[in-house]
């Protein structure tokens, strides 16, 4: 019989969880809110409300799972208490997480930052089968990350590994929320994508007035990095400067990241990758002057395979890699 | 009984091979010389001749050794054939090492790159002991380093893992052999520190012109990053900019580093690291600002405990690890 793991993937408004076996996603993905304004506890029991509700709709005794994978945001130290880094949950520090789960279901728990855990989706469902060192970069609000090092998900002693979007790729550039200068994330997140069309567009010089660059002084607020990739499309020379320095920075930090692992695979996901190949080739052709070239050409940079479930998918794989 | 395993490091000009134990060094370090100019066979034989020639001075039977560690220039494949980044041993690349030892000792064989394999010698003997994440950096003539995750050697899938000495730091900074511009390897080794001295006191104004400045102008080529050292621990301004600029850069790949792998330690070895805490504590400051406080604040930067005889500790802690 097929393994199965019961994955959570905590979210700041909605928590999903789905029966994940071997080859992926049984079943449905179900949503319950967060409730995250209500504090860590009561997090922590809509979790379990929905961890005991997934059980009950399998028709299958706990006992049958292997265990349980929980991704969250922020940082989760080995004994599974969540130790930072979760904004956006207030009262989330500190909890424990193993303890609680274990006790009420009677099944091991294997917790990791959420975006960290979807570089283990894909190393088990998608982009990264068949290999064993993994770089994810996931370019989304922010740009986080996840390393598979000998084919396991690399944590670091605290679950604090796999911050890429902090690598920093320009001197003394954009001021980033960590407090240093020039993070990869101020120049290839969706913000940064498009703070640099705002500030581009504002500055565009008279040759450079394109319809592009109207509708973006036009309406700064409404700009997506959605409506960047049109004008891309459309090859509007403002769009694509843009999409150039993003490419260049991340290029930047993708090179980094094969030089120092030298990995099979770097897979790039997340919201801003839907923009697709255009951004993939770019990007090759940046990480390809900031690399070794004996190690670039033994890595292939391709795109994440792992969509919306992404999230739930890699909390299954964190279950199945421990107790699998 | 001890288990003991045989450590070969091969260098430019000599091999030096010993019996590693669990706690070290057993007994000698022996040396060969590497006779590089008369091609591959020939250094592959002066190895197979010094293997030999420890076990027989041990005065034990081959199959007591539980294995073979080879730490080697360049880049060694998972089968262990040599696959390059060896100049300065023409004809290495392409010879596969693990079939003629094992064939004539009936042992198996482990090998990686000399420097990365120092960071193993660091884990299992020095000053990663006790901890399961780290990262080495090799303060040389170049800069080299490894990587151990989850207590083990992380040699990437082609064995070029570690190339910390390619991060760059400075965008447009010094041009590097290997083709990008400000790699951290440009400032922080010996060589790097040595030319930004000479250029540094070429450059010095009238009020900076120091006994420093004027020894660096009348004999550049004779300036070694340990005479800088000695004007540093002197407080002289221009070599004191020297070293701050020196550990600025190496702060910042330090920073990534810690950034994306979150080590519990970072080890600071080589022969620049001689001039000691001046360097460690500057480097600890730089490195501050280039990182996540919370991850920062988990990771400890020391200095490397492995002297001159690192490579075949490192080379033994390969077969420990592999066969142990």
């Amino acid at each position: 019989m097929q393994k199965s793991a019961i994955g959570i993937d905590l979210g700041g408004t909605a928590i999903k969880g789905a029966i994940i076996g071997e080859r992926g996603i049984e079943g449905v993905v179900t949503r319950v809110p967060t409730e995250a304004h209500k504090g860590g506890q009561q997090v922590l029991d809509n979790i379990l409300g929905l961890i005991s509700e997934l059980i009950e709709d399998s028709g299958r005794p706990s006992s049958s799972f292997i265990g349980v994978g929980i991704g969250t945001p922020g940082f989760v130290g080995s004994d599974g208490t969540i130790l930072g880094g979760a904004e956006n949950l207030p009262g989330w520090k500190g909890t424990q997480l193993y303890g609680p789960i274990t006790k009420r279901f009677g099944l091991g728990v294997s917790a990791a930052n959420d975006v960290t855990a979807v570089a283990l989706a894909e190393l088990m469902f998608g982009a990264g089968r068949g290999v064993k060192n993994l770089v994810c970069f996931a370019l989304g609000t922010g740009v986080g990350g996840g390393i598979v090092t000998d084919g396991k998900l690399y944590k670091g002693t605290h679950g604090m590994a796999g911050e890429v979007g902090h690598i920093v790729v320009e001197t003394g550039g954009i001021p980033c929320t960590c407090g240093q200068k020039g993070c990869v994330e101020r120049y290839a997140s969706a913000t940064g994508i498009v703070n640099m069309a705002v500030e581009m567009a504002a500055g565009a010089g008279d040759g450079e007035l394109t319809e592009f660059v109207s509708l973006v002084r036009k309406n700064p607020v409404e700009v997506t990095s959605k409506m960047i990739y049109e004008y891309v499309a459309k090859a509007d020379p403002v769009a694509l400067k843009v999409h150039n320095r993003a490419c260049d920075m991340l290029g930047r930090a993708v090179g980094v990241m094969i030089n120092a692992l030298s990995p099979d695979r770097v897979v790039l996901g997340g919201g801003v990758m839907m923009a697709g190949d255009v951004i993939l080739e770019t990007v090759k052709s940046y990480a390809a002057r900031h690399c070794w070239p004996a190690i670039f050409e033994r890595c292939e940079i391709v795109p994440a395979q792992m969509g919306e479930d992404a999230g739930v998918m890699g909390a299954g794989a964190l279950a199945h890699e421990q107790f699998g």
